[in-house]
């Protein structure tokens, strides 16, 4: 038993072309249907063939559709959930993908009244956007958080949960809340990070770009490729998670502040200690298989 | 004709015995000696059989060689380089691979009076250490960085350059002051930023560690890559690279201050203009060759 049969998926760039796929591997019998706001991208979707029917505006794709994924920017939600609301059918699930899931239940919720809404998050993605990026293993093995109200249909979570598992995902349910708060940590402020050092190597006076991108491979490489990642997308997570975003940069500011303090004072000991324990972390994340224990993400040599 | 043929490496680590490999696959009629001071690490080498000659202390493992390259922490130059003085033979050129080039010349030139020293740093590693992380392809398309005393004997500079070219880097000199500035921001404040938000997300009291480790797809796991990196070496980087690494970390803190502002007054113009930036230095590091241009560095995704 399939959990859902038709689907509609709003917003076809990196994810929602990636679900896409993923469906019809995993599930070629669901009925998929979608738009785009973007015209050239609904076009490149119709010469990738990757739905059934892409229809010219987010109101006709949902018609019939028992689920409907929003795959749009976290900031987008609100009016693409207004737009759709007088063409669901009673009993449609609504759900999305965004990184950001507190304001996103508020923002459908507010929309669409009486609708079983079960916001996810697939924790997946590369720094390439648009609907050409997208490919059907994304979801693999990585996790995709179900983030329901607490009043949430019990069966709609289940479907939402069997929907995932289906196309390759983990799936663990959490609080909205909670969820915000985990991701400001582990994605996040790691893309804030990011963007501010690509940032700060460009604006020096006494180093040339050319010389920040032909050394690049002495670590600052690894930052520019989740600082490659979509403007819009990332935009909107920073102004919608503001409160948890703002306060693991605290905490961020204030080691990076002990650890300045440990080299202008000599002390290697602290040094020391600290970086020996960062090799723990980056074990357990390759034997919870959610990193490559290739040297060098296998980056090819050669 | 060979620039060298007697080779004599000092510390069998990631990057020591990768040289070791590179010269027998590029010049396997180099004669290569070698020491370490960890004898199991020694051992090791003997088992991997990758010299000719492993020695029990690095006095004995430098003579008669021709070229001698250091392969040990920064922390540890000086010291190695009072322990083979009195076995150099006239006319042996000495360089090194650290990191770091101001001290490593300056300790290098003290401890050996009337040698031609020539530093160098191969921009090139793997978060791995020792000698069985090492292989020949390590400095492939990579740049080494030579930077000798404005008085090096010209001729010995030449000769390292072809050493270098030989086992497939890119060349280039430089004055080492210049050298630590670039590499405090290509490798160094990346590395420091990495090792510091390791730290962060282990020691939050309302995110589990767990947590951490199974929602690092998101951003977090591509930092723990580099904070993997050994300890040792990192803290003799920061400690021997202090000014350049300080100042610089000045001015990321002022960027990341600036962005924590855009946040908080929910400036989404400044947000989406700096983000959109980054894809250009992403863009132009692939284009140099200095990564990979495949999703995701390349990952498998089953």
């Amino acid at each position: 038993m399939l959990p859902f049969s038709r689907v509609a998926i709003l917003g076809l760039g990196l994810i929602g072309s990636s679900v896409a796929r993923a469906i019809r591997a995993a599930m070629p019998t669901v009925r998929l249907s979608g738009s785009d706001a973007d015209p050239a991208v609904r076009a490149r979707v119709i010469e990738l063939d990757i739905l059934d029917d892409v229809a010219d505006g987010a109101g006709a794709a949902v018609v019939d559709a028992d689920l409907v994924i929003l795959c749009v920017p976290v900031g987008a939600m609100a009016a693409v959930a207004a737009e759709i609301a007088p063409e669901l059918s009673p009993g449609t699930v609504i759900s999305d993908v965004g990184s950001v899931k507190g304001q996103v239940l508020a923002d459908l919720t507010a929309a669409l009244p009486g609708m079983a809404i079960i916001p996810a998050h697939p924790v997946a993605g590369t720094e390439n956007s648009g609907p050409d990026a997208g490919f059907a293993t994304l979801f693999r093995n990585r996790w995709c958080i179900i983030t329901p109200a607490n009043d949430a249909d019990p069966l709609a979570v289940e479907r939402v949960k069997s929907f995932w598992t289906a196309i390759g995902s983990n799936v663990e349910v959490m609080d909205a809340r909670h969820h915000d708060l985990v991701l400001a940590v582990t994605s996040h402020l790691p893309h804030l990070i990011a963007y501010t050092i690509v940032s700060t190597a460009s604006d020096l006076e006494d180093v040339t770009r050319s010389e920040v991108i032909k050394y690049s491979a002495g670590g600052f490489r690894d930052f520019t490729r989740i600082a490659a990642s979509d403007p819009t997308m990332w935009r909107d997570v920073f102004l919608s998670n503001k409160e948890a975003v703002l306060e693991t940069l605290q905490r961020f500011s204030e080691d990076l502040s002990a650890l300045q303090r440990a080299i202008r004072w000599n002390d290697g000991d602290a040094l020391h200690t600290l970086f020996t324990r960062s090799r723990a972390v980056r074990r357990a994340i390759i034997d919870a298989g959610q990193d490559t224990a290739a040297a060098d993400f296998g980056r090819e040599h050669e």
